[in-house]
Order: structure tokens, then sequence, then C-alpha cells
């Protein structure tokens, strides 16, 4: 009886239509693809990057000297690891930089809060704009809201953002970010202030770049943590009218960024290349360890594994972007200029350090079996394949966009927003574990999609 | 077989003494003590109490306007929950408070670090000053090291405390803190920044109070955040010369305190009462709910509890102690003063808002009896009779140094360490539910100690 119920309730169960592909339709993996996968389960590059580039570097925001001196850092690198043609292609970008912020409460209940601006907000005067409070739960409240219960106020907008695996959660409820300032700035208000998206309950504010619409005056917009959140909420509640100072200064200009690209020379170089990367730039107040330390390196790590193991087919081409933070402008300037290049398959690493638990492939449907193949090699360390029409990167977004064949590696995000675009993303947030199965897994997919790699004795 | 190995194994167990009292040699609970007790597991006294006084008035730094208005705030609402005589007994103290402050690493690896000020930190000039980086791995280290490797530098201390129940790593490895300026300016170091003593990850440094030793020069002391102490750890291990600049601006003077003290009249009032307490002040970043806003609620929610059952046998005396944080003035001002009243008992709620999981208590040898009732009646709560010759206590130490008996109500600190004394110690870290334990636990321990209760109409 029991087991009657439940094998109706199994049976009943809701789940998505990828993970019912039958493990037996899949084809056997390649003992050379198994072995080199399972050795880098062992890998010390990744750990030996991240660690390097955040302790020698520290943050590296966009367009600054210290987003140089991490070209700088990661030329070295991976010279040192023996790459070939490794280089820097250079560009020129606006700059947002962050200069002193605070936040009080003058009335009713005195007392300061902690803020981060949010990348492109207006400047305040250096002693700040006082103004009343108007509070909104929701960005939806803030849009139906009459334009003469913001003008001339600092809107707060709070949400809901819940925690989730995938990451959903932060394209959904990011709308405060993204969109909060140009709606406040269109009704009239003098600056904005949000509920940071982020997870964590401590007070470090998450910032994050947005851009005002078009024709909508720039307004001075910034994060508070949520402990602040949820206090300024509460004074709210209290019905009397609250007076903030807000106090966020920043200078804009312009600089310079790069992309420092670095090669694994295939065999056949007549052959469309597989680009593997992460970004290089982070935000400006932890040290970039989770976004994106530990991309540029699970990516390079793998492709150096490759490399030890012989010479694969095809290029493998590993790309640490520049300023993808303020607006993908690596990937964009990546896409300009190698625009008539065809790749083999694009592949990012953007979303932390946690476990990958999915691999989508979009390969198109000529290139199926090969899909499985990848799919089929990645199963062993806990990785359920999902659709084989999809996959996604924040550079490499735009090419995806335009068509080019990806691999998506789907990190564990669990915990991602308790740290990401906070001084709380530093390298202590990294398991080196989850770090060697994200190797492993890149390893293996490169190993299907760059090779076979010939053991020969190896040129360089 | 192995039911032998295992009865063994139990046998040989190390157990503390205390725990192997029998239940059975516990006396019954008196019913309206299980009542009053079981009731208050519904408590929303503490809640309100703590919510309040951490979103209306925030951080409360002794000796500060902030801590004036904590008291204003205290004595209003003790008088609208009904105690009487509630008053403030005003005391003058040394007051020190935090200016800007900021670490930042010259070379080899330029960045900034976080960084707060240890109170009592001598001032550096508003510029800051710089020095060469020199590391100890723990205080003893930095005590066996000859004066010629400090002489002219920035000491660097770290530790290895680890996360504890009963706080015992709070009391051991607090050296660095407590000790290390001392030491280190005495061996003739120009500053000293220490790894936090706590137990989290986050950005956010612990601070605390420290004094020199008579006669030692005082120099600038901070505390790193446990990320940045090991990032510096890391940038040192490169084994090249490490330049840094340490700004910790502060300024000392001079400010008044005071106690605020309410009662629940008891039905004779010449016996001794019964003191119940926390403090009102918080160190300046956070919000100071669970050091020691709850700790007040806790005391203050179990004597109202009392007031709301009747009249009790003894008075209770709910002290919100201030200027705990720099140095006892709250517990030593009252000592002075109330000198020649003996108290049936002391206890204060001192660490954190974690649930209870030990009761010790010190009332001496005649009153066995007494104390062990107290222990009966707490165990319910899932709180385990410990020593009936130990209690302990921040303001009421020294006089439970005197003699006087007490009662200590252990709290869980496994995570008091993440937050305390940070900017992370919010009311979000205050969990309803264990505070209600809390409560439930004084509650009981009040109406034994003070009671009976007589259930008449009340006079007041």
């Amino acid at each position: 009886m029991i087991r009657t119920i439940l094998a109706a309730l199994l049976l009943s169960a809701s789940v998505p239509a990828a993970s019912q592909s039958s493990p037996t339709s899949f084809p056997p993996v390649d003992p050379t693809v198994a072995a080199l996968r399972d050795a880098a389960l062992h890998d010390q590059y990744a750990w030996n990057i991240t660690e390097g580039l955040t302790t020698e570097v520290g943050q590296r925001l966009a367009g600054t000297e210290a987003e140089a001196r991490g070209r700088e850092w990661a030329v070295a690198k991976l010279k040192a690891l023996g790459f070939s043609n490794v280089r820097v292609e250079p560009f020129d970008m606006p700059t947002w930089t962050r200069g002193p912020e605070s936040v009080e409460i003058l009335a009713p209940f005195p007392q300061k809060l902690a803020v981060a601006a949010l990348g492109n907000s207006a400047s305040t005067p250096p002693a700040g704009i006082t103004g009343e409070v108007v509070g909104f739960d929701t960005l939806a409240a803030l849009e139906a809201a009459p334009d003469a219960a913001v003008r001339g106020k600092i809107v707060f907008v709070s949400h809901a953002m819940p925690r989730t695996m995938d990451g959903s959660g932060y394209s959904f409820f990011g709308g405060p970010r993204r969109q909060g300032p140009s709606i406040a700035s269109s009704k009239g208000a003098i600056a904005i202030v949000i509920r940071s998206i982020g997870t964590d309950y401590h007070r470090n504010p998450h910032t994050g770049v947005m851009s005002f619409a078009e024709g909508v005056k720039p307004i001075p917009a910034g994060a508070l943590p949520l402990p602040d959140a949820e206090q300024l909420q509460r004074i709210l509640k209290r019905g009397k009218p609250v007076t903030m100072r807000l106090t966020l200064v920043s200078q804009t200009g312009r600089g310079q960024s790069g992309n420092v690209i670095a090669e694994v020379p295939g065999r056949d170089p007549s052959l469309p290349s597989v680009l593997v990367g992460g970004h290089l730039d982070s935000w400006d107040q932890g040290t970039g360890a989770i976004d994106d330390a530990a991309g540029v390196a699970i990516a390079t790590a793998a492709a150096r594994r490759i490399m030890d193991a012989g010479r694969p087919l095809r290029t493998i081409r590993v790309v640490w972007f520049g300023a993808e933070e303020p607006g993908l402008f690596g990937g964009l300037d990546y896409m300009r200029k190698h625009a008539k290049e065809p790749h083999w398959a694009l592949a990012e690493s953007d979303f932390g350090a946690g476990r990958i638990w999915r691999v989508t492939t979009k390969l198109g449907p000529q290139r199926e079996a090969e899909a499985k193949t990848v799919q089929a090699a990645l199963a062993p360390l806990g990785i359920v394949p999902g659709s084989r029409d999809e996959a996604d990167g924040s550079d490499i977004g735009p090419m995806i966009g335009a068509g080019a064949p990806a691999i998506g590696l789907s990190q564990d995000g669990t915990y991602y927003f308790d740290f990401h675009h906070t001084p709380d993303d530093t390298l202590d947030k990294v398991d080196p574990e989850a770090l060697r199965q994200n190797v492993a897994a890149w390893t293996a997919m490169l190993a299907v999609l760059a090779g076979p790699i010939e053991p020969e004795p190896k040129q360089r």
C-alpha cells in the first residue's frame, strides 16, 4: 500500500523535462576525458590564481590603475603558466569612482546607517543632501505612486529577493537597482536608496551598476545593507516624518581597460577555437574573489590542465575580460574586434565559486551528439544535464545573442548574493574543494570540445 | 558485544561533576512558578524593548549624548511599564570617541584594509602614521620577540580564537586585545593592529576596550576583520617588507553616564532585594542589539511578568547599567552607592540573546535548597544544572567578587562572537524564540528567589 502511494507520488512529481533524459541515452565517456576530469579534482592552479590575484592586486575597479595592475599580473601569470600569444587588447571607457559616502537619519531618531553608492550614481555635494524619506515596499508601489508623493523627496525602495540556487532571484528582484533610480528621478525624487540586492544580514551594502534611462536626470542612488534597510522600514512605520542626510560623492571620467588573452594552440589552427574566460575587473570594496577571480582561475586552470596533457585539436583561447561590472565593456570590445572569427564554443565562469550543479548547452541541432558527450562527461561530478538549447554568460552574452555556440556550467548560487558586490567578496569565501570541482568540470568540457588531445612531447 | 563496548565508553566518558546530579535529587517545582515560566514562552515585552531601544535610539556609546537619549528612553519605557521608583543615578566618566580610521598597505601590494580602533587607542594624526609591519602569530610570539625586532614598527598580532558555547574562547584568546597594545608599546612599537577577537569572516572589525599598563606610553591600536587579518598574513608571507599607513583618529574627554533603576516593590521592604539587569550602553557601530539591548530587555520583561502575576515577597530591582563597555563604570558606581544594602541575589544578562543552556548559582552553602529549586524550575526549558558555587556577570562582577550571592544564566554563545562589538550587532541577530526562552528562565528564577507572589489586586 505505502509502496503504491510512493510510486504514484513519484510518477506525478513535476520535474524539468531535461532531467527526464535517461542516462542510458548518453554516450560512454572517453577514458582520456574521464582521467583528465578526475585528476583535476586535485587541481592547484585555480587556487593559486585566485589567491594570488586577490592578495597581490586586491580590488580591480574597471578603468582604474588597480585594474591595470591586474592586467600586468595576469599577463605575467599567463606567461609563467606557459600559455601562448599572451597579450592585452586595450580599450577606452567611461569611469565612475566612489568617494565619501554616508547616511544619517536626522529625525525622528538620529542615527547613522551604512550605504554604498550604486555605479553611475550622480554625486551629491560633499556635505550631502537632506530630504524627507518616502518608502515603498516594492518597485511596483513606487511606479504606482503619484508624482506628488515623490517629488522633492528621497525615495526608499525595498523588495523581497529570495535566496535561489540559479540566481533567478537576482534577475527578477534586481529591479529596484536597475530601474528604481530612473523611475524615482522621473517622478521628481532628489535621490533614491534601495534595500541591497542581496541575501545576507551583514552591514555591507551591495553595490552594482545601473544606468539612467534616456532623458532622465541622474540623481544620487545608493544601497543600504539589509539590517539598515529594515531599520529604516521600522523607523518609517512609526509614522513620523523621517529626515535623511545622504552623502554619495563620486567622480566620473575616462580611463583605459583591456582584455587579457592567452592561448593553448590547437593542432589545426584553421579550426574555430574554443573560448573560455571570466572577468578580471571587480567592484571596489572587496577583493573580487568570487566575482570574478575564481572565474578566470577556473577557466585558466582547465586550459592549463589540457596543456599538461598534450596538444588539443582546436585552439583554446582564454580571455580575462576587462570592465565587465560597469557594463560588459570587455565583452563588447572583444566582439567588435573578433567579429569575423567563428568560435567552436564560448563559456564564461562568472557566478562565484560554488559547485557546478547543471550543464546546459547551445551548440545547435547539428551538434546534439557533442552536447550529450559533454553532459555525459560531467554527470559523474554530480552535474545534472540541463537544456540543450540554452546557455548564458555575462561578457559572452552579446555573442551568444548573436548566435555563437555556447556552454553554460551553472554554479550553485545559493550563497552568492550574501557576498556579491560587497566588501565581503574576499578569498575566505572560496571553498577550495568546490573550486576543484569546477576545474574538473571545465577540464572535461574542454577535453571534449577542443579534443582529442595528442600526448606528444610539447613544443613549447 | 557492541552493547558492552558502548556501556564501557559511556561509563568512561568524562562529564562535568555538576551534571551528574540526579534529577530525582531536585525538589518538585511550585505550580505557580511553572505556570509563570511557561506563560513567558509567549512573552512580547522583551522583543518590544529590544526592538524599541535599537530602533528609536540606535547605538549608545558610553558617556555620549546617544547614551543620554538611551537613559531618557529607558526611564519613559520603565514608567510606561508600571515599574516603581524609576530613576537615574548619574556619574561622571572619562570618554573615548572614534574618529576617521583606515588602513592602507602601501607596499608591496597597495590596497586598503578595514579597521576599527580599540577603545582607549591613542589617536594618530589625521593623516595617519606610516611604518613597516612586523607580524606575530600569537601574543606569546610578540612577548618573546627582542625589542629590536619591534622598535619603530607597526605590530600585527594574530591568534587562533575558536568558537565556543561558553565564551571561554574570548576569555583566553582576548589577550592580543587586552595585553597586546601594552606589550607592543613597551617594546617600542609605534602602533599595533590585531586580528579581531571574533569568529566571523565578514569585513566588520571587532572593537572593544583595552587599557595601557601603568607607565606604558599609549599607542594607536586597532583591530582588523578576519578576512583582512588573513590577507595581511598572506602579504607578510610573501617575505617582502610591508609598509602600512594607519589612521586611527580618536578623542578623549569627560562625559556623563548613569544607571537607570526601577523596582517591583516587595511585600516586605525590609528584606534584601533581588537585582536583575544588563547594560544600557553599547559600542558605537552597531545598534547594540545583542550587547546589550536584549539583556536589559530579558531582565526587565521577567520582572514585568512577576508584576503581572501579583506582588512578590521581596523587592525586585531592575538596573540598566551605564558605561559597561569602557570598563564597568556603571557597576562600580552602583556598588559604591549601594554598598550598605544587602542583596538576596544578583543576576545580569550580558552575553547576547542565545538560548540559555545552563544555570549556575552562588548563593552560599546555607541556601543549597533554594539553588536546587531554581535549577529544578529551569530544567524543563532545556537548561542544565551547573555548578552551585559559581556565578558571573559583567557589571555585577565586582559585587560578586566582594561576596554577594548571584545566579548565572548561561546563554549559548556559539555565534555571539560573530557579531560582538561590530557594526553587525543589530536587531536581526536576535532570534525572538530564543529571547522568549530567556525570559521564561529569568521569570522562573525571579519567581523562586523573590517569591512567593501574592496575586492580590495591584496597588499601582
